[in-house]
């Protein structure tokens, strides 16, 4: 079967890999219907060093069941699911308190033998903990805002959710990619009465609009965050949702939050250090949250307004390619000609 | 009148200052039945470069009002009263929201011309929001309890509700000092299943399982942190609260939390920056909670558990002195020799 792999900064390559087969009894093979191409993927594509043998790459896909293991018990071949970005067995003590990226015998794609999901198929593990099935055609018109469920709307709802986000909330978002754009809906769809969309692309921040957005700030640093104190009443934002990952966003957050708030992250934090003495977090109680957001807890959450068409998250996709177009998904993401770009292997 | 004054490290002083007298019509002049010199006076103790005028010292105080401002209309002379670590108006939006340490008219003793807790007297600002009048008489037995309420033990139960701690909760408490014994009694209050203790000196860690601690870890580092994880059947503790301040504290914090648990800091960090990123709080979802307790948020749901003596959280009192022998207190608990100091002036 044909896949994606990164070899190194700037490049990814799509090869024949051999083909994914049951390896346990807990697993099921999924052929992809449709994946994509997320912000952290950016981050090897980056900054990754030269290798001489690769490495899968993608961890965002809805399917199709075209296998499944010998103990898997809730997933037939034929169904539709959605595969989230980490896979979990469901019944540990962590993804029975919603912390499915903490499973304890789980684990994410692309990593000990596991593939990823820019492929034809993936072997999923831990099928019956990991995979949600969804009573929709294999070409439904809903696949782009299911697919969504896999990765960045989840991501969003957990930046919210996790910055306790609730009617009446004052929120800002740093950061218009598609994860900031969810966390935009989701803080909307959590009641909170003023978003505040820190971003300074045009096409993106008016989408973020259409998802709930009050106000957009195009500026950044002291500039950026002197406009959103001026919003805020002079007082800050009692949430923010930082999906960048940048130190620099970072600190943008520690200048727009508000005493007593929560600065939630879901950006991939490109740093190890950061303050978080008595200036900066201690003296005025500001909250760190944030993760990597266990997607799969909110999938059935998050599902029903998406089937039912409430909210339309798959508008995040402005691109659609095929397998073989990958390598210029990656060019057309990083210059940033994409906002993101769905993939049909 | 006398107070103490603070010239430089190790240079504690008491001296003759003009007597505390009304400034502001919301004013009020607090005579000093008790103080109490506080863990966090070790810092200015420890590293304070050395001044030529000196500053008052001292938070945390319960007295008798002498006389009040125009303004005042909740307190009256010879009210017996509790004074929180900061003061503040209890009208603007962040004490109406228990913030009161953020007060947008408040502020900290020993500060912009007003004294401090170590004295015979303090003037107190916006007396009717900082102030808490309690029936009691001037030579109650209760007023070691009820000075807690200045401080500590609305600051060791700051931690345990910022750590969203309740019943069935997995506890660690960092540091046996008074802030983390308080730490332990108010995450018991709050139903916590298992608090582990985490201190060396065994006159503390006792009081501490006399205060509801069902575990105590002697060990630092490493070693501490693996006890700790033994303990908490290697998955780690919901929530720690972090009563110290040192570096090494808040990476033992890092070490003993559970994924998706809650770091609360309540020791004043004497560092800026530290690892917040992927391999630290981000990858496990761990949260970042604490800062100044609004103790004043505090003092009337905690108090009547005080005054019937459910609870008796004066203990953490081991030696009471004159205002004269002040000095002997800060070397004494600056030597351990003391775990807190009642100062009668």
């Amino acid at each position: 079967m044909r896949a994606t792999l990164i070899y190194g900064a700037g490049d990814v390559r799509i090869e024949n890999v051999p083909d994914s087969v049951i390896q346990q009894p807990t697993d099921a093979v999924v052929r992809v219907l449709a994946a994509c191409i997320c912000g952290s993927d950016l981050h090897p594509y980056h900054s990754m060093k030269p290798t001489e043998k690769g490495r899968t790459i993608g961890h965002e896909f809805v399917g199709v069941i075209e296998d499944v293991g010998a103990d898997v018990t809730t997933l037939a071949r034929g169904d539709v699911v959605i595969a989230p970005f980490a896979w979990s067995d469901g019944t540990c003590v962590f993804c029975q308190e919603g912390l499915q990226t903490s499973c304890l015998h789980g684990g994410f794609w692309n990593a000990n033998g596991v593939g990823g999901g820019q492929a034809e198929a993936v072997r999923v593990p831990q099928a019956d903990g990991t995979l949600v099935k969804v009573d929709v055609p294999e070409d439904s018109p809903l696949l782009p805002s299911l697919l969504t469920l896999s990765d960045v709307y989840g991501t969003g709802y957990h930046a919210a959710l996790k910055a306790e986000v609730g009617p009446g909330s004052i929120v800002t978002v740093i950061g218009d990619g598609a994860v900031g754009l969810m966390a935009v809906l989701s803080a909307r769809r959590l009641g909170a009465e003023q978003v505040i969309l820190m971003g300074r692309h045009t096409v993106r921040t008016d989408l973020g609009i259409d998802f709930g957005a009050t106000h957009v700030v195009a500026e950044r640093g002291e500039e950026g965050i002197a406009l959103v104190r001026e919003l805020t009443g002079g007082l800050g934002s009692h949430a923010v949702l930082e999906a960048v990952g940048y130190r620099e966003a970072y600190d943008q957050a520690l200048g727009v939050v508000r005493p007593g708030g929560v600065i939630s992250r879901v950006g991939m934090p490109q740093y190890t250090d950061a303050p978080i003495g008595m200036a900066s977090l201690f003296g005025r109680n500001i909250r760190l949250a944030g993760g990597p957001a266990p997607v799969r807890a909110y999938i059935e959450e998050l599902l029903p307004d998406v089937l039912d068409g409430t909210v339309d998250p798959g508008r995040v996709f402005d691109s659609t390619i095929g397998l073989d177009e990958v390598p210029d998904g990656y060019r057309a993401m990083d210059e940033r000609r994409a906002l993101k770009v769905l993939v049909k292997p």
